[in-house]
């Protein structure tokens, strides 16, 4: 690409930066800022740089958060004794915008993946098993992606926690809604038979 | 979608404002954010800030600059009298990127379309039709894109421009390099048909 302004090849290589935008949907979005009234782009531009300088992680959870602890962590309506593992800040978002959650989170800032070269060393494995031994925590449910390393992940720290009273699930893998049977895969629709519901209690929670 | 951060919110809902960027990529680009440095992220904030605020536009052919007259009109080796009419900014990036045109721009802002109400008066027809006058300019190519709006404007300019002696034509219509014949639109086909090519002409301009 050839541009005829220094200014605006610089402002279309930042956003090129960003992960899944290439240069000519960078061009499209800095062509659209162009337009854009001056304050208008200078507030975008504050609210970046604000937002990675302040940001903070929940001293407990590890979830983004405006203060040492995270609006979860501190509601006292949820449930101190329930965590729910997931791999990434994006996954408490998608289980927090299902409403049907009342425990609380751990993020683990990744999953085991040697081939990558993420040890269990990196990740915020420690902190969990020391939050399930002081706080008495009866359940947790992991919410990994279902994959080799997900597996690890769940093996490893369920090793850790053998020693203690603990209760670990796992959330229920089978077909999704609107799936249909003949595109599941094998392995899936065999894991939904094995883990078949009793129609009570399919219809008690349905809706 | 639920956030446990203000400022995590903040700056999703300011990339969800681009266009084309939804509320689930603006916050894959957000995570990503906060994962670089942060003297990268001001760096990313100061280039768009400075960008919006300094670009200025060429005042010969209306494309984004950094000086008064952009390095294409400023260039003593492009021809003055060979003006490409386009209707954005992207076109000119698009044409120059081929390394095929030695003339000069003039970028019209949009084109016409009375039914999303743009009239003539709101582009920049009229700088354009004094260049034509002013430069003795020779020839204008027009490169629109080939739907009703663009063969309005091309006509529109075409009838401002009838006293002057400059020639006007249009960029060629045709089959696609590496298009199929049979899946070719009627419309295009038989223009490709009438607006044919003697074969020493192909095969001077092969390339």
């Amino acid at each position: 690409m050839t541009f005829s302004s220094q200014l605006l090849e610089n402002a279309v290589n930042e956003f090129a930066k960003l992960p899944g935008i290439g240069k000519k949907t960078a061009l499209r979005l800095v062509l659209h800022l162009i337009k854009q009234p001056e304050k208008d782009v200078s507030h975008f531009s504050e609210v970046m740089a604000k937002m990675r300088k302040e940001i903070s992680f929940c001293t407990k959870c590890h979830n983004v958060s405006d203060q040492p602890v995270c609006n979860i962590c501190s509601n006292p309506s949820r449930k101190q004794q329930l965590i729910c593992v997931v791999e990434s800040i994006r996954d408490v978002i998608a289980i927090e915008s299902t409403q049907q959650f009342n425990g609380t989170y751990h993020v683990l800032g990744g999953i085991i993946s040697p081939l990558d070269g993420i040890g269990p060393e990196t990740l915020q494995i420690e902190s969990l098993v020391n939050r399930v031994k002081q706080d008495e925590v009866q359940e947790i449910i992991f919410a990994l992606n279902p994959n080799i390393q997900g597996d690890t992940t769940v093996y490893y720290i369920g090793r850790k926690l053998k020693e203690t009273p603990v209760k670990i699930t796992t959330i229920a893998r089978g077909i999704a809604f609107g799936g249909e049977l003949e595109y599941a895969d094998e392995m899936t629709l065999a894991k939904s038979i094995t883990n078949r519901i009793p129609i009570e209690h399919y219809i008690a929670t349905a809706g």
